[in-house]
């Protein structure tokens, strides 16, 4: 059977061939320049760093070393919070502490070398992030590697880092609270039914329609961010269709890639409880 | 970068991606039961066996082992002889001898102990095959590892065992030459232009021009492998939309795999060439 590092590929490719996922690269869609060839050549890429997490390596590092994996390819940051959500569930898996209890011990416990690791990712791919208030300049993850000096300086850990996002970064937030979301959404995926590509889908939708996208408001602006999850819960309410809406999404650039990374976090979790694929 | 183990696992998620290709799962059809998704399962399960080859374990064995790996999906036989295409591929990457020539020494190097875990690879999946001439039913592949005793007392390498298949397997007779017509087409695919998803459509619809399908002889009979070649022309030609002979190949159960396993076979070679994804 697959192990952890193999599932943590193998939800990253489920994520993408996921359809329809309004806004996103799926199965059926791309943008131009950034396609789903990309997608299946990060998650090939990111598998040595899956496993480093498997086999016990520190979060940072792992994350550091998929990271730098995934963006062997022309489309530029395909993986990146969805790598940062699945480290340390598969970090937690390889370590038999599957569980939003598990995780939380896992991601406290990390450390100031953890933090200079994740950092260190940014240099390897551009990441679309919103600048932070001005007293945290100096820990801009636009520095990448340049940040180490103030994170030892300040013995800021990855967990604290995650902290002082969460509020504006969805990913972070989901990190600091346990990956909650996300158990909650493979528990979506392992009560449906049918074709894999279609759950994926419709978890996307009701993620979506529960909680605004923090990279389209990044992206887009707060009022975009507000139009997609008002959007998708009409989908949900059978008001809207969603192949419709997916092509003016893309047509559009709105592209809510956290609710994506949460996606294949949720698959992950799935896979390791039992999914069948 | 990729080491040629990723890039064989590249190349299986390619293939799949590639659209259209009349009669294939792409990525935009499925049949009932054999999806997209149990491709990308398939591709992540056999990486750890095509890395064996990229190691230099023997081909047989490293081959067993990526289709133990492969069948670990609930969709049946996806990637069997795309693999035994790779296997030594990959292996001949490996040692820096990536031609027609250096495969060709690599395959007939092997040994009965190769033909052996070609046999029990037959174990772990239900493959569509044609049965052998009576006088060689003791190596029908059906008998599985059952065969392993008439393989060692008739002393058959793996190199014999595709010899004997190679009048009435696209495979087989591939693997006895020097994987010649993998190479040619990995030219067509560099030579080519936009998206790899779109290259790998053209290869293979080349492909199925130039020869008739093996697969499609054996499951669906001499007269529809004639018919599906005579089409790919005509598409080739401006005749034929390659769309609508995708749906209709589908609907009528026309699967040219061999051509799809030649397919995957090409980009392997394209990506060790310099392809960018």
């Amino acid at each position: 059977m697959r192990d952890a590092a193999e599932n943590g590929q193998l939800a990253l490719l489920l994520e993408v061939t996921g359809t329809p996922k309004p806004g996103n690269v799926d199965r059926h869609r791309d943008y131009e320049g950034l396609r789903f060839e990309h997608f299946a050549a990060g998650a090939v890429g990111a598998l040595s760093g899956l496993r480093l997490a498997a086999e016990g390596a520190p979060v940072g590092r792992a994350f550091e070393r998929a990271v730098a994996g995934m963006s062997q390819q022309s489309g530029g940051n395909t993986q990146f919070g969805a790598l940062l959500l699945l480290t340390p569930l598969v970090a937690a898996a390889g370590t038999d502490r599957l569980s939003p209890e598990g995780v939380t011990e896992l991601v406290e416990a990390t450390t100031v070398e953890d933090a200079c690791d994740f950092y260190r990712a940014f240099d390897h791919v551009d990441v679309a992030v919103e600048a932070p208030p001005d007293d945290l300049d100096a820990l801009d993850v636009r520095r990448g590697s340049d940040a180490t000096d103030a994170l030892e300086a300040r013995g800021t850990t990855l967990y604290d880092v995650m902290e002082l996002s969460a509020d504006r970064d969805g990913v972070a937030a989901e990190w600091t609270n346990g990956l909650a979301r996300s158990f909650e959404a493979a528990e979506w995926l392992l009560a449906d039914e049918g074709p894999v590509y279609r759950r994926a889908s419709r978890v996307f939708l009701r993620l979506l329609a529960d909680e605004e996208d923090t990279f389209v408001v990044t992206r887009n602006g707060p009022e975009a961010a507000a139009e997609a999850t008002r959007r998708a819960r009409a989908v949900l309410d059978g008001e809207e269709d969603a192949e419709a809406l997916a092509e003016e999404f893309v047509a559009r650039d709105i592209n809510p890639g956290t609710t994506a990374d949460l996606t294949a976090a949720a698959l992950f979790v799935a896979l390791q409880r039992g999914l069948e694929v």
